[in-house]
């Protein structure tokens, strides 16, 4: 049976979840249910999105994600599931929780999720939680097989999904790169950037040299200095920063055992900028 | 098999929810288990009553409930294990935990659990985790159908489990209703009232028309204004308040995207009322 | 098939325990993954280690723990898979991470992991993520028994593992008991030693005896005075503090329904220093 693999920004403090799979097994008993995490902060479907861009490709082919971060629920956004690259499905509100797999090109196809028939039995009065209702309830059908992806409602342009916008990184002037920071490691305060290594290799630049970084948000310098580029944390001091490929391929920035986000106040999203150079030793 | 469901409020931070999920296994190997939440406030019988309340209806016929929330753990208070209505059980100290499960009268039959026949070997000297020694042991044994129901102990009347004192939501003499407020939604900090849907039907509130909210705590007014009855989250401004139908078919309150509990420093329980009044729009 | 149990510092906030899931699953789709904790605090070792101590008894044999409080990843500190008494085993990076289970004497066998051979494939330029690529790989492996424990790599002296410096309970020539405050029972504040109970019971103290408690760090007097020896919480007022025996046969200390940790400040490790005397009745 394929994995059915939830992700909400509901927490785990109440029975919200619990009910989510309760429901699930309700469709099928033997359904083998997992999650992605419940701790996306409220509302943040930039977050929601790029938990799932983290995610999906080492979940084995097959496997049915649930992705449930709702503001509009039971209002005109449409619900939507695709099949992306792997034969794998999310269902989800179409809000721009799929942004970073579509930006990825990673959505195969695309159906309107029709609520009216996809949705548990006596719920049609309840409309503030389609996470139970219609998403773990269609994802258990799906993930037990006793529902095709075809019958799901009408298919829909791959492109109409919703996205959430976004900047590339690119090559300065200068030589300079510049990308933006997608996200926070949450437990260890390193910045996650949409800089590729293939990208940042261009700069020349090899581990144990020397690199700056520069962060700003409203072109303002939030943050300037100059540090290693190195294999892993290992290689420097306790509390010396760093940069580093992490471990989804892209360019990050820690403190070694400190947390770099809070020690310079910095967040996340379109309006973070961050910029590496390779450093003129002649300088 | 039986799906086994754990709450209690020893948190994930250290190893007692795995020790519990353990010594079930050791039970059955096969054994699936879930959770409800292991968040509950510490020693908070009244939440873990309703997060009861809140799940047991989406798990399927035959689940078998733990519920441990002990602060008279090794004490006089006897142990307990309920069949509840869809074939389903719960495996509990019996110090109020049960309060909501019994006022909506899902209570079929009471057994008091024999904590001497029904412990993990070796725990005889063990006073203060029955969560693993006693409850998810036995927990496992029901789940697993090694142990039936009636082999547990003693049958004791159902009304004879102990609740906490409650109050029932009511129409006042000006045809408002009055109600309390029986917990929040922990991570969008709606209040959930005990005033069901078919009673506020009774004010002749349509979707989309407006209703005066008070809430009172020790007869100090708290909070009294008028919102909107709407649908869902998605039919008011951002941060406008609503009154709404909540996913258990109770009346709730909540600010769209904000957090009303916590604007207005609101509590829960049988001290905390909630009144609904129809506005007269020629007032 | 055997269990797969997960312990991390990495949080369930972000996707990475999922991905550590997702890999696992992708080595073996039946397979059964579980949890310890995965709020261990950031690169606490000492933490880990005694959350591995608190739990592996209560796992079945068979099982396969798989631990990641890795601050050195990436560097030069070894992995390594033991074999552990009850036919159990754990993979972990060899920092510290076994030392309790070291000094129990539960270590029967001990072999260095290989990295190279041992990790998921494409993953060979990813330095900082070995939960994920190596560990939780080679968990599935041993745990699907699709690799054999002596495939592992080279076998290495049991002895050899590292551990962490610790000191042992012993009786003073006052004829009170000194040991150390090795954890805390995180969401209750009680203070659990590494007094064994059989050490207690030479003090001659009976429950409901009085027992005087001091607690001390470097050599700077934190708390002195004396409380009741009890069977359980139940035994004494709330708020009253109380010594007893703990879940695991240890002697601890709490404040019925308070933080006792909380409430004066008190921390772990081998420089929290807690004594116990029997109360002169006389004096």
């Amino acid at each position: 049976m394929r994995p059915l693999v939830f992700q909400t920004d509901f927490g785990l403090a109440d029975g919200a979840v619990s009910a989510m799979y309760g429901v699930a097994l309700g469709v099928e008993p033997d359904l083998r249910i997992f999650d992605i995490t419940h701790e996306i902060e409220q509302f943040n479907i930039w977050e929601g999105a790029y938990r799932l861009l983290q995610t999906v490709d080492y979940w084995p082919s097959g496997t049915v994600f649930v992705s449930v971060v709702d503001p509009g629920v039971g209002g005109s956004r449409r619900s939507i599931v695709v099949r992306i690259r792997g034969d794998k499905y999310v269902v989800t509100p179409d809000n721009g929780t799929l942004t970073f797999l579509a930006k990825r090109g990673l959505i195969e196809e695309a159906r309107e999720l029709d609520e009216c028939k996809n949705r548990i039995r006596g719920s049609e009065e309840s409309f503030t939680f389609y996470g139970r209702d219609v998403y773990a309830f269609t994802g258990a059908k799906l993930a037990s097989e006793k529902l095709s992806f075809e019958l799901i409602g009408e298919k829909v342009p791959a492109d109409s999904v919703v996205v959430l916008p976004t900047s590339d990184p690119c090559i300065q002037e200068d030589g300079s790169i510049e990308g933006t920071i997608d996200v926070l490691d949450v437990r260890f305060g390193s910045l996650w950037t949409n800089v590729p290594k293939e990208m940042f290799k261009s700069l020349g630049i090899g581990f144990g040299e020397r690199v700056e970084v520069t962060v700003s948000t409203d072109r303002r310098i939030v943050y300037k200095n100059t540090m290693q580029y190195a294999r892993s944390f290992a290689d420097v001091y306790t509390g010396e920063p760093l940069v580093y490929m992490n471990s989804l391929g892209c360019i990050a920035v820690a403190i070694n055992k400190g947390y770099f986000a809070k020690a310079y106040n910095i967040g996340i999203g379109n309006n973070w900028r961050i910029s590496f150079q390779k450093v003129n030793q002649w300088r």
